[in-house]
């Protein structure tokens, strides 16, 4: 069986990896050039892409950014997984607040924008602590401004003054209180079976993912139960097919979906080491028809994303649990380079471990380890 | 960094599926005609195996009877792991009872034969009673004949007399009663860092492994202390570099070493899922000089053959805690074609999963399987 991914990154080369050992044999675009790579080399493969989507049984994204010309050549072949306007929904805040309101899923108090004038509306409305997001082409932190009171909404008007949002609206966030992001990656397959994982924490930093803990410490069953729910609502109203990430922020006992990724999602990348089944696994299986996995936790582990660096100690995996994940690129500022996969016993050992591997690694470039490694030292 | 694998099978593809996550491109010789491959698609790569051997940071093999040639022109580099004499300690049943020997490890009692006179001999010292057995090329229950009692000695002799002994001596083992076959997966690094992971326990039919069981159940401290002193001493004592597979036979409280194979080894596949660390994963940190992984066990864990079919329903992924291995290679009768991994929480639980097992797998290919999945259960 074979699988084609648009999009060459590390999720695509960790898709191959669990592919093999299912039998199925997946395969990479890089939507630059159009051309078929292997996942890892990212050698260029004998077919050309029309060759390739015709002798695929699956298509996906490993990323919701890929050129529209592609994906409607992708969604004319019944092959698409997800579908097409899934896709689009991570891509376009717009079509994203859209499908939330839909059904019925809480999520940020929010106006749409399209004319700056509109801005001092939502000053009214939402009040004047706001986020400013570009509905298309934003990620870690790009694209995002922040108002932080009624004062700066001139200068923000000046800064976005440049944009044209009758074809890029602005998605306005009223700015919340939240006690921390949580994330779900759950998985549906082609007959509808769904499994959701245990719900992760992430800490960012400068608008990028940088610590996963998972399961999440101090979730109730309520808690649990409505993220499930959430999860459910969207994948079964989608008809969607794959692993969907779900971001939200907790607010009291309350989860607001903040946002969709149509795929494997970096906050999953935990599931490697510290599931039954990984993210990637159960993507693919899901895709091409076989039953999914356990999604059960193992241990409680971390995630730690490697940023825009490549010099540490590899003696960090003398920490027993401990993996690293390489993606074989070349080092650039806030390129996510690898990741750091940390499993324990307990939540207090996870923190001890993480105080360890914080002596491997410039701290610079891990401005959550030591604060988190200490958060978890707590649960002694 | 790069490995380079003698052998372009199953064992090279899974050495080659742990090393992308390190960093670690592992690339494949295929020994019928020194091509260097892909280990997972086994498509010619640019490099002659010349320039492979350069531009690696260090040869290791998939199997024992890499061809002499190869093997000496690897040695001269320094950089194979383990080292010639330790692999071909693997492929000569005279050079392993040396060995045994020499470390004064307990092995079954036996005799060297060059001559079918000798044979004579050997039921006199040895009873008549015994195993006969090829020094060379000989595997999975090939290249080994049964003395049942005396009367049987001259039919033997009339099959074995085609043989040249002179220089293919055969190896005569008195047959043993013996519980149970264990064997030890041990690793030893560059540095001398040396783990071993929980015993296994193996059930053959045929002469093949069909089913093997990890942690073996019911193993004394002594006796697991016993194991990790014979890999020790044998891993110590060859100044040995990567994975050592230690096939053993237990009578009573005792163990006697029954084979040693130099490398990544069919008995260990169970920890791909069941172990922190997989074997193939260690074999290449010790390789390159990372710090070993953590051996010890996530939970009771069984590894179950596919040999000589291909169709079973992939239903069996609906078992929780499953997980399939295929290896992509064309069926021949007992060639073996994947392997399947199952996680359980306890044997009961291990033995009510490989009982469902069998229910998805045509059970003639698996006729250990029940059996198994029995005894299992009886740990309730």
């Amino acid at each position: 069986m074979r699988v084609l991914v648009y999009g060459a990154g590390q999720l695509a080369q960790m898709m191959y990896l669990a592919g093999v050992p299912l039998g199925i044999d997946v395969q990479a675009v890089d939507v630059k050039d159009d051309t078929v790579v292997h996942p890892v080399s990212k050698r260029p493969l004998e077919q050309n892409l029309v060759q390739a989507i015709e002798s695929s049984d699956a298509l996906t994204v490993e990323f919701e950014h890929v050129p529209e010309r592609l994906l409607e050549q992708a969604a004319k072949t019944d092959k698409l997984m997800p579908s097409m306007d899934a896709i689009l929904v991570g891509a376009d805040r717009v079509r994203e607040k859209h499908l939330l309101e839909r059904f019925s899923i809480p999520n940020c108090p929010h106006r749409i924008v399209t004319h700056l004038d509109q801005l001092d509306d939502c000053v009214k409305t939402l009040g004047d602590k706001l986020i400013i997001k570009a509905s298309r082409d934003g990620y870690d932190g790009y694209g995002q401004w922040r108002l932080k009171d009624a004062s700066q909404l001139e200068s923000i008007k000046d800064a976005l003054s440049g944009l044209d949002l009758e074809a890029v609206p602005l998605v306005v966030e009223k700015m919340l209180q939240f006690e921390r992001e949580l994330s779900l990656i759950g998985v549906r397959s082609r007959s509808g079976e769904i499994k959701v994982y245990p719900l992760a924490e992430n800490l960012h930093h400068n608008g990028q993912l940088h610590v996963s803990v998972a399961p999440a410490s101090q979730v109730s069953e309520a808690l649990a139960e409505q993220a499930q729910q959430i999860f459910t609502t969207l994948a079964e109203g989608m008809q969607y097919v794959g692993v969907l990430a779900v971001e939200m922020f907790q607010c009291g006992e309350e989860l607001l979906v903040n946002e969709l990724a149509p795929r494997v999602h970096n906050s999953g990348h935990w599931s490697l080491s510290g599931a039954h089944t990984s993210q990637f696994e159960n993507h693919l299986r899901a895709l091409v028809g076989l039953p999914l996995g356990d999604t059960r936790a193992l241990s409680p582990s971390a995630m730690i994303n490697v940023i825009g660096c490549s010099t540490f100690s590899r003696d960090l995996l003398s920490i027993p649990g401990c993996h690293l994940h390489w993606y074989g690129k070349s080092v650039r500022e806030k390129r996510k380079m690898g990741h750091i996969n940390v499993t324990a016993d307990s939540y207090a050992q996870l923190g001890e471990k993480l105080h360890k591997l914080s002596g491997y690694v410039p701290t610079e470039y891990f401005p959550e380890l030591e604060k988190e490694a200490d958060r978890l030292l707590t649960f002694k």
